[in-house]
């Protein structure tokens, strides 16, 4: 029995892409739901295979062809090749993943002399007729005969320059038809044979063509590139389409619409049309459109049966569509729909309300919307419409617009940020004492670092926007100046930044606010009521926990320490401590930021409630507490000048070079203070030499530092508790968790679990309560890993570290990776995503997936999370879901994007498939 | 029915020392194997749980001990508390593991008024009778009765006083009555009670007091120490033996011996004995003890019997023993006998002659000998009979000792070294460019950096002895001189190093060479006849191949190329190479570098025929070959001042402060030449800055290289297979194998192999040959390890490098983990070992383990081997072949210890157990 070849738009089965192509099966879902799309009939990527195989049509292919053109012909009243009513078709390929601009197609098959003087008389307009045809000559040409455009293209630049004539449109009927003329010339000249007038020898011609177009070498390429395999497609079908036309005068029209607003979402007709114009000049914007709702006016038969085809598409789809029609002599045809591409609040505001009309369920309404797409919601957005040109690029650090002053030092920033002046804050990289200029700035800039730079960690836990390493800026501290080649950007020039795209923008560009809207709390209520996956933050002050409350956490699933140990009040007070010479000056420093620590629990505790709040005990290493060593070596060298200034009596802050330099506290200060600070300087300094790490990624950092001084870790337990007692002494019902980082083996923890036992039962007896809280490890040593099943007899709950985790998996340092090889790796396809912004699941996964199956086996209710950066990731807390881990944290503005992920990942958990 | 509680020596099982404890056991087992052991008997641990747990002797105990006693009284012919043939007893504890000096012993016991008079008539010596009775008065009653030692003391000590004698063996018989006397008074009044004339109530006493002495805070405090569990040693067992002297007269004598020599391991008599005296008198020095060969003739007969008695000892233990005996009045008695503790020599040579003799099987001579003994024959060691004191310590970071003159730089060491002088190297730390200064050296000794410093990792690779860190020495190399606190030693003084402890000492102390012997040559090839695992050398050099080759490795597992980048004739192009701006440039120093690395291959693969050769590609991240930041510009300061000075027209390299910085080669130039150098230097610290990486352990290095800089690897792979060729050329049997380092994924080893797979078809046409060698991959990322089964698809040979695993695995920097926090791991249990010297099996190993089973699931018959620094530990190679590796690859002095460990790890693969 032969195959079925061909199938008509009646027939086809709209699910049927690998048979029918994307195009194809689209064409006929549209006809048989009722659609009134131009009458024409698929021939299947089966033809294409064989075709390809034998290098011949299957036989009997073009007996098919000719039935179904016959068909068409009975449908539309007209006649192929025929001279009063001529039926003109497209050829157009369509594979069943879209390749765009990859493959051929032909319009206005099936002129020749005989037909294009039907034309004419048909339409009266012999320039739209001559139009056609010599578009069709040359396109014809070049697909199926495969002339070079270039020789068509000569003529026509001939005849226009002879005419005078700059733009096509210029051109009358009498130059087409010379230029149809010329045309027909060059056909015959290159191929040694006349155009061919038998429609259905170009027909034949034309499928072979498009056929071929499957093999060529763009597509070859383009397939290649995209990973297309034969899986995924496999030839390409040929939909041979009834040409309609816009363009025969004053009853046609052409226009595009979506079934529902994509600006705001809001349901109603939204679109524009052109009268008597072909579909491509709505989009050349020669003329311009009118408005949809202005057809209702001017036809309104026209404009009820436009109203009657959205419904039926909304309908049918239960989605936006973005379609395309023509009216042809009064006659609306539709000849195109998708889904509709949409910004976040038309999305999230389409998907409630159409649950609300009964249109989709509230599944379709969660899983139609990219969690990702949920960004723009909640940061600043640069204006779409603006149009101005950025200066520089540097990586995108931490998402959002902001536009301010530029500022070189966190002083300036806090003076001018007091002042009420919105700033940006530029400097080569920055440092933990930089962090007051963080608050006080709208946004950070750096010239140095990458995506995990302490710029760019620290701003995305404010939520601040931040261009990181942004190579071709220069700052110049010392002049106040940042220079970009020629551009020289001084200090209080406005500038503005946009961290999701990295760009740089000289002057104010309008930025467009953020909106929580009560949609998308509707939207995200619906998700968790989905989702398996808790959504936890990752913050560090009372503020951020109250925001990420307010965006839906339902607990914080880390808190640095350190960051408190960063504000500019506790910065000093952590240098004392980490300067102290023995053990007794350590724990006097201690006890002074005792207090403030268990003030900032307490605070942090009641925020979150009555949510648990999982607490890290110190991590980075000391050094990261200090200024660099060339800091301080420039710092002890200007406070030398300065002292060398004021014992010669010529001192003003201007006549000293390099001011600049100077700390703030000792501007206008005497010869004894002045060496006191030299003296401090060149204490830290030494400390900073004796504390200097070759790879201080891998150094005396985390536990390690608990092991060494177990009285930081002691103060740090006592506040957590004694913080809880005073909760609990309020009656405020609330859940710590205390977390050990960088572990390696149990014997830490049953050492660090030893403090925390001592001080518990201190802290019970001073405040004659009972404590309850957990007790575990973050896993973010591979080490951890392999140890887990022993972890676990002491770690109430694990937390995945997947930021260190990877850098240990892979050995790559992410600030040396980001900067040096791992664009090369990326763009090589050796990596298929930076590891550090998509799980690694088939390395680090692997590893996690171990560590909970054995974990669990020692301890059946074992708690485990991620608060590594890439819990905010949609795809990487899919595989959090698939490995079954009870929550995910994140940064404040991911919270929305991670409970819409987490809810997509239980509804499509049984398409998830991992290869090892 | 009643336990047993008591066992005669004749009776009990040699081989239950649980029950008997190690020395009641090994006293029935003397007896029992005809050995004149005086007679005695055990009473049991179970005795001594019974005491404890019920707080009285077990009933009928000493009924039981009175028949034994009656028993022993037969065989001596002696009455226990008779007159006129008194038998005195000792009471020892002993417990199934050896507690040295944790439980009591009681001597004498026995001696009464009544005894004591028989003993001076039957000795006719009362000096030899009260010096025994007051030594057994203050020891039952400090043990048995619990009198402070100090009240018997303050007696003795007055007694000495007045008598104006300074020495114990000053006292006569009458101080020595009159002391006990005196101790009899004391224990009166402390007790209340006279002192117990009974003897069966001495007995009791002690026996309860043995028994006590096992729950004593000292024995405690021991078995918590050394974590002596119940399972290991539960309660002591009492020893009551037949009290012999060594010193009633001069049929009487005492000794110890060797059955072999200990220090050469010869077959002949060992010892030394002297007549008429105590055991303890041997070892006091007080007399010169004489060869035992002099026994011969002083005592024929007894000789003879001495004879008998070592063949006997070594036919029974098959093993060397070291044993002690006491002649009393012409009878032979065998005390104690033990294992013999023997050098690495002597161990060797006995284990081959055992063999020979038939007193041991191959098994034995092999398992007898702890493999890390050898290192001591593969080294220079100190003669440990100098007793010159080291002036400082530092890290031993490379074994054996060396002793030359200081030098300061690499220059001076070369210069030197060339005149033939012996030097040792000091830096502050070295770098690479200080290469040639290793070559020339005796040996290096650095005052910063740890045991895998650049300086310890090199000159372990050269066997060149290596003290590294030693943080106490301050080297300037300004004024070239060390100095160590008041201490300082000038350019050109001698020292000493000892590479195996860190010490270090000023002039030249004593050294023993190596020798690599005939019977380590045989013990080793009865090793290799057993083993399953390879052993394979780290080498880099034809040299030391051939040096590997000799001590019996079967392959190079590891040849870093970038060792042969270091040599002082490539540096400078490799430096060229690294400064180039672009691709051509790198690409014309690199073909400057290749014919240089073509023939050092063919050199290594001949010196190494027909065994393979594994050749890692370029690893280290580039920065590594430039000097540091630091350093240039202390360097570029030093040549402008030297300008200036020149400029000046006042030069002198004395009048030049700082010339020892000025590189040699420019010392003596003009303007222009100088001026040169800057701008290269210039250059260099630019491109040093530009190469800067945070944590370069993790930074751009490895296949990252490879895959940045093609060119690169390409240049490396076409040396190794042109060298290949012309091996083959010469009909020499090679195999080479391209092993591809820090490899993440198999899409990096699909790229290198498509280097290789081109480069292989072109130098196979070039040489009209065929070429045969392996391409496989180090595994030292986690992630390698996860994607074993991948990486397989491609890698023919997987090579293990742990130390980078670890440091991965452990998140540990090594340099700063050893520096920092490793040291106080190790102390305080953390960690038992540190992790870079002993595998850690429970994590790492996991890794390696699991990278195994799945790399044989892809290709079953790949091979597998360890090139990280744990391949040549004993207990390593034993984790090694448990996992079945196919080999272990470690420097070329330690090849017999690993060869040796393999053999063990066979013998002893049943035992293994590792708990995960």
């Amino acid at each position: 029995m032969t195959e079925k070849y061909i199938y008509s738009f009646q027939k086809g089965d709209g699910k049927n892409k690998m048979l029918l192509g994307g195009k194809g099966a689209n064409l006929c879902e549209m006809t048989q739901i009722g659609l009134n799309v131009p009458p024409g009939f698929v021939i299947t990527t089966t033809a294409c295979l064989d075709y390809i195989n034998n290098q011949r049509l299957p036989d009997g292919l073009m007996d098919e062809v000719k039935a179904h053109i016959t068909e068409v012909e009975t449908q539309t009243e007209k006649q192929f090749g025929g001279r009063d009513n001529p039926l003109l078709v497209s050829v157009r390929s369509g594979s069943a993943i879209s390749m765009p601009g990859m493959m051929d197609t032909i319009l206005n098959l099936g002129l020749n002399k005989q037909t294009l003087a039907g034309l004419i008389d048909q339409t009266g307009d012999p320039r739209f007729a001559y139009d056609a045809y010599r578009r069709f000559i040359q396109l014809f040409g070049k697909v199926a005969l495969g002339i070079d455009d270039e020789k068509f293209d000569q003529h026509f630049d001939a005849i226009k320059k002879q005419a005078g004539i700059k733009a096509d449109v210029g051109l009358d009927s009498e130059h087409l038809r010379q230029i149809s003329e010329l045309f027909l010339q060059v056909v015959h000249e290159e191929t040694g044979k006349p155009f061919p007038e038998d429609v259905y020898e170009q027909l034949e011609l034309s499928i072979k063509a498009v056929f071929n177009s499957w093999m060529g070498k763009r597509a070859v390429d383009y397939r290649r590139e995209f990973h297309i395999t034969p899986k995924m497609a496999n030839g390409t079908a040929v939909n041979v389409v009834t040409m309609v036309f816009g363009n025969m005068g004053n009853d046609c029209a052409t226009g595009v619409g979506f079934t529902r607003n994509p600006g705001t979402g809001a349901n109603e007709m939204y679109g524009e049309y052109l009268v008597n114009a072909q579909g491509e000049d709505v989009v050349a914007g020669i003329r311009t459109p009118k408005p949809v709702h202005e057809l209702a006016n001017e036809m309104p038969d026209l404009y009820r049966q436009l109203v009657e085809l959205r419904n039926k598409l909304e309908t049918h789809y239960k989605e936006v569509q973005d379609y395309e029609y023509t009216i042809e002599r009064g006659i609306l045809y539709c000849l195109q729909t998708r889904n509709g591409k949409m910004n976040a609040a038309a999305m999230v505001r389409t998907s409630v309300e159409m649950v609300a009309e009964g249109l989709i369920d509230k599944k379709r309404a969660l899983l139609r919307i990219n969690p990702e797409l949920l960004e723009q919601l909640l940061h600043p957005q640069l204006d779409p419409n603006s149009t101005a040109e950025a200066v520089a690029q540097g990586l995108p650090a931490s998402p959002g617009a902001a536009c301010g002053k530029c500022v070189f030092e966190a002083d300036t920033a806090e003076q001018l940020g007091r002042a009420g002046e919105a700033v940006i804050l530029l400097r080569e990289e920055t440092k933990p004492e930089d962090i007051h200029g963080f608050f006080a700035a709208q946004g950070i800039l750096t010239s140095r670092g990458g995506k995990t730079s302490h710029a760019a960690v620290v701003a995305r836990g404010m939520g601040k926007a931040c261009v990181a390493g942004a190579e071709d800026i220069k700052i110049d501290v010392r002049s106040r100046q940042a220079i970009i080649g020629e551009l020289h950007i001084r200090e209080g020039d406005m500038i503005t930044i946009d961290g999701s795209t990295g760009l740089i923008f000289l002057g104010r560009i309008p930025t467009i606010e953020p909106s929580f809207s009560d949609e998308l709390k509707t939207l995200l209520s619906w998700a968790d009521e989905v989702a398996e996956l808790e959504v936890h933050a990752n913050v560090d002050t009372p503020e951020r926990a109250r925001l990420a409350a307010s965006y839906g956490a339902t607990g914080i699933g880390l808190c640095r320490t350190e960051r408190m140990f960063n504000a500019s009040d506790r910065l000093p007070l952590v240098i004392d401590m980490i300067l102290a010479g023995n053990k007794e000056a350590r724990q006097e420093a201690l006890a002074k930021l005792f207090p403030i620590q268990r003030d900032d629990f307490q605070e942090l505790f009641e925020a979150m409630s009555p949510y648990p709040v999982t607490v890290r005990l110190l991590d980075p290493p000391m050094h990261e507490f200090l200024p660099g060593e060339h800091q301080l070596e420039d710092e002890i060298r200007a406070l030398n000048q300065y002292k060398i200034m004021i014992q010669g009596q010529q001192v003003t802050l201007d006549t000293l070079g390099s001011h600049a330099l100077l700390p703030s506290p000792f501007n206008h200060l005497n010869e004894e203070v002045i060496n006191k600070a030299i003296a401090k300087k060149e204490l830290m300094l030494s400390k900073v030499k004796e504390l200097y790490e070759v790879n201080p990624m891998l150094g005396h950092r985390g536990v390690r530092l608990g092991m060494s001084y177990p009285e930081i870790y002691q103060m740090q337990i006592r506040s957590i508790l004694e913080a809880a007692a005073l909760c609990i002494k309020q009656r405020k019902p609330i859940l710590p968790e205390i977390m050990v980082p960088q572990v390696i083996t149990v014997q830490e923890l049953i050492k660090v679990k030893s403090y925390v036992d001592q001080i518990q039962k201190e802290v019970e007896k001073q405040y004659g309560i009972d404590l309850e809280f957990k007790f575990g490890t973050m896993v973010e040593t591979v080490r951890a890993c392999t140890r887990a099943a022993k972890l676990a007899d002491v770690a109430e709950f694990f937390s995945f570290g997947t930021n260190d985790l990877t850098q240990a998996t892979f050995s790559f340092s992410r600030e040396d990776a980001e900067n040096k090889f791992l664009p090369l790796y990326n763009e090589s396809g050796l990596l298929a995503d930076n590891p550090f912004e998509v799980l690694d699941a088939k390395g680090v996964g692997q590893l996690m997936k171990m560590t909970v199956e054995s974990g669990r086996q020692t301890r059946p209710d074992i708690k485990v999370g991620i608060c590594g950066e890439q819990g905010g990731h949609p795809e990487s807390i899919r595989f959090c879901h698939h490995i079954k881990l009870d929550y995910v944290s994140c940064s404040a503005p991911r919270i929305p994007i991670a409970r819409l992920a987490a809810a997509h990942a239980k509804l499509l958990e049984n398409e998830y498939n991992i290869e090892y």
